[in-house]
């Protein structure tokens, strides 16, 4: 994100905000992941591949008994995803989509036909707890999600995330309107706040700054 | 700000942010600045004191000769502030209000009776690289600007701002239509980002990391 918390400009045209050394850290991210998941705007804006960029670490993934690529997870309340986007086939991952009756049967058709195992739930949104149980019986024991910022703002209020791995960047964009790292609803009262932990903090060379936190146990 | 880089909840009701050490360096910033400036949300929703709280650098200052609180600055395009404003009158500070004509001949006269020096600007908004000029001539060289986010963003983006000095406090606040570090209109091109250099970083025991970066050069 920029200083300002922003994960992308206002006209969320996927803007650069990553240093190389940080594209280097998310791809170890991945390479480390079971999983790799999106949410809806997302995955419809941006089409994004979440591969191992590194042929090196697609090796160690492989040595070490897994697929080269972590599976990839969709988020989506009404899916609307073309046959040939690179979500779906890049890197030849296992793909797992979930989503609601929102979206139109000849999408699931068509998601399906192009090997994603897609999960439809009743409500008007994804139930993001039962869809984490569902992970977990796939397997998927460390999950890394990748924003965009509603997913990752209903995952901290569910209870649901155990760290957060945050990239400043040495810039910022201002816009009311431009996405930051957690945006949906939001919390009314400062006294509700989702509380972390600091575990790390790591100045770089090329004036970003990685900042870690683990995630308080929620109150109640 | 949050982690997320929201400086108040959506509710806008000026939530508790930075941590007792937090408000200590705020507190030592105000009493090295000559003046301490808000944009107009801030004045009118939260009647910010804008005073040194601590009776050691306030004697400090006096010992150096300068009043015990700095100038007070307000920037806002239609003014309506109370008689009995804090903001007017708490510390006894001098206080400086650049507004313009869409603000009513009687709230000019009830600023003026307060003992406010107001500066009326012709067009829309506030002329900041005008009022910027204003404040050099009446002796201010070192401005610290407490927010909000649209006077933030617009000082950035006129290039007026040196350095930016930013407390992550350990909690996420989410909300799309929370204010955050910088927001206003925003840069649509991360082409465009307003771009930071990274002076330092501390890393506190209760959780906070301090940023404190100056402004490159603007471009053109």
């Amino acid at each position: 994100m920029t200083l300002d918390g922003k994960i992308d400009t206002f006209a969320r045209k996927g803007s650069a905000i990553s240093s190389p050394r940080d594209k280097a850290r998310v791809n170890q991210l991945r390479a480390e992941a079971d999983a790799v998941m999106v949410g809806g705007r997302t995955l419809l804006d941006e089409d994004p591949k979440l591969t191992v960029k590194s042929e090196a670490l697609r090796a160690e993934r492989i040595a070490r008994g897994l697929p080269a690529n972590p599976l990839k997870v969709g988020v989506v309340s009404e899916a609307n995803v073309e046959s040939h986007a690179e979500f779906l086939h890049a890197g030849g991952s296992r793909v797992v989509l979930f989503t609601t009756s929102r979206t139109a049967k000849d999408q699931l058709d068509l998601l399906r036909s192009q090997g994603a195992d897609v999960f439809v739930h009743a409500g008007e949104r994804v139930d993001l707890p039962q869809a984490m149980n569902t992970l977990a019986e796939l397997g998927v024991k460390r999950l890394m999600v990748e924003g965009g910022a509603i997913i990752n703002f209903e995952l901290l209020r569910l209870g649901l995330v155990d760290e957060v791995h945050a990239f400043v960047a040495p810039m910022i964009f201002g816009g009311q309107s431009a996405p930051t790292l957690a945006s949906g609803a939001g919390l009314e009262r400062s006294a509700d706040a989702i509380s972390l932990n600091l575990l790390n903090t790591e100045t770089w060379e090329d004036g970003g700054v990685l900042l870690t936190y683990s995630v308080k146990q929620q109150r109640g």
